[in-house]
């Protein structure tokens, strides 16, 4: 039985990718060592970093005056790094809350300065995005910080906003994910773990006008420009979690980004078919108006048959269909890596279940 | 050709360990995915998670009043973490500077707070190391930070200082290769790639007395309380890095810590040997009272003959034996892993290079 992989994150990657993880594990192109024990300063892996630099500009379609960086500690990191590199005492940050994560990032801003919240849809539990003409951004504000999917919520912004002030956007769970207009955010971060590739790097893209008008004050290993101006080898990088991403990208450079946004829309459209097919049998969290490609987050009309799904699924090996324990119900990650046939078969269990318990 | 790896890590990793890491790839423990791809809140992952703490507590001998954690960023980030967790505007950092990254930890805890100089052999080129009756201490010290072993200059320290005030120690380079008494430090740091594993992962043991004196001002994911309070789980942890880790402890645990050290000892010996007996043909960097079991750092009195020797060396499959950027040279990285089978190599090497070019 093969097994679906609905995990939110670490999530599924390519069987290509670990095919040929496994295939060259102990001897990495003929230098007769792992990748695992290969010198960051060596030529093989220099080879590598740059690689992910080039393909990420590429996928990304960002022009050579944004800044990529490959960093560690995941967004939360970034919820940190961001306000301590741009905030002082006269530049605020402005936040606009649709989940538990843009919550984090807005009171890490807190701590370190002055954040204020530009809109939220906490009230009305984030089923919805609220929209950019109703942001309250302050006048001293230095950039706003959106959220561009909603891992929790199921929800995704179908677009990125046109903004006047700097648009800084957390897209740890939907990056690479379909085609968008990047250059109208002065910077991207997300996590790799769940369309990129492993745990353990996170991805940064920051324009230089923006870039430039941080400054040096943080610790060292926390500014942006030490690892920007050392192509991200300062110290010793994530060196697998950046090789598995480089084999990743590539996977993703040969579908082309149009392909795989069409794949996750089709992938999308199966389970949200059956939801709303279902007469209220499954309820999805999110708006219409709101819903995600990559997380569709939805209960079972009676919530004590939602551990019987859950328990009917992973007999059928789909693994990772629990909600988020922050939330509960049940909820479908379908992120780059995942093959149709998964989303099918899910589509399929959904409805067989609700002919058996409707 | 086998291939001899003397990189100063990333480096050297057990073949077992290799060979495991690769046969379980595809599947981890019959549960029909990766690792790479399982979630860090299924139950595999929890419990390499848990057994990886554990295994570090036996390891390192630390009794249960020791936190233990598992973070990102390597060492370099924990030079940052300690001042922003433990410096207050009474309260100061001392620092022994025994090398380029004493230095730089030295430098970041002067970015956040108080830090002062207590003892430097910078005038040496960092060939000695200073006897602890000769640190100065200011009265306000929170504590004294230590590099135990300095892989730029090949010195170490051959047991842990006793000190009156809490010591830290940065344990980077020579961790889980001795046994030692731990609880003479407050605080323990390790990148892990040098003698742990693989890149991405960083181990931290804090005594709780100096654990409760950490203060709340810095931002949430930079306080040790964020990490300890959540078993390392606070947000997404570099979970293959972390799954390595587990295999190389169970590795040293295997062998046992004193047949480790043992093997270690052995290993430098060879290396020292040569060096002691070539009559200056080959000169070491540290002082014979303070050398290192971990980096071997030595000139060839001739020093237009080091790239040859590099050359032939490359020839033999023995990589990774130029010195650091920093100061040239050669460098044989001994760590756990490395087989005694290639210090016999180099040191058979080196002797008959001499023959040929004394």
């Amino acid at each position: 039985m093969s097994t679906h992989n609905f995990n939110a994150g670490p999530a599924v990657l390519p069987a290509e990718v670990i095919a040929h993880i496994q295939a060259e594990l102990p001897n990495y192109h003929d230098t007769g060592i792992s990748i695992l024990e290969s010198s960051h300063r060596s030529k093989e892996y220099e080879q590598i970093n740059q690689r992910v630099i080039d393909r990420l500009r590429r996928i990304l379609a960002l022009p050579e005056t944004y800044h990529i960086g490959l960093l560690q500690g995941g967004a939360s990191h970034q919820f940190a790094m961001l306000p301590l590199n741009v905030l002082q005492p006269l530049k605020s940050g402005a936040y606009v809350l649709t989940g538990v994560w843009a919550e984090k990032a807005y009171e890490e801003a807190g701590r370190i300065g002055n954040a204020h919240v530009a809109a939220s849809t906490k009230d009305q539990h984030y089923r919805f995005l609220p929209p950019p003409e109703t942001w309250q951004i302050p006048t001293d504000a230095a950039y706003v910080h959106i959220t561009s999917n909603n891992t929790i919520y199921g929800t995704q912004w179908s677009d990125l906003p046109s903004s006047d002030i700097p648009l800084v956007v957390d897209m740890s769970s939907d990056i690479a994910s379909r085609p968008l207009q990047h250059t109208k955010a002065k910077m991207i971060y997300a996590g790799a773990q769940k369309n990129l590739g492993p745990a353990g790097v996170t991805v940064v893209a920051i324009a230089d006008d923006f870039y430039q008008q941080m400054h040096a004050n943080a610790p060292m290993i926390l500014r942006y420009s030490t690892h920007i101006t050392t192509q991200s080898l300062y110290n010793t990088p994530p060196t697998f979690s950046v090789y598995v991403l480089d084999l990743v990208l590539g996977w993703i450079e040969a579908q082309g980004i149009d392909a795989l946004a069409q794949k996750n829309h089709t992938k999308a459209k199966l389970i949200y078919d059956v939801i709303d097919q279902s007469g209220g049998f499954y309820r999805g969290h999110s708006d219409m108006s709101a819903r995600s490609q990559m997380n569709i987050t939805f209960r079972i009309s009676d919530e004590a048959l939602e551990k019987t799904f859950l328990n009917e699924a992973q007999h059928h090996g789909m693994i990772g269909l629990a909600g988020h324990r922050s939330v509960g119900g049940l909820r479908a990650s379908l992120y780059n890596a995942l093959p149709i046939a998964s989303a099918h078969a899910l589509a399929e269990l959904m409805r067989e279940f609700q002919r058996r318990n409707g």
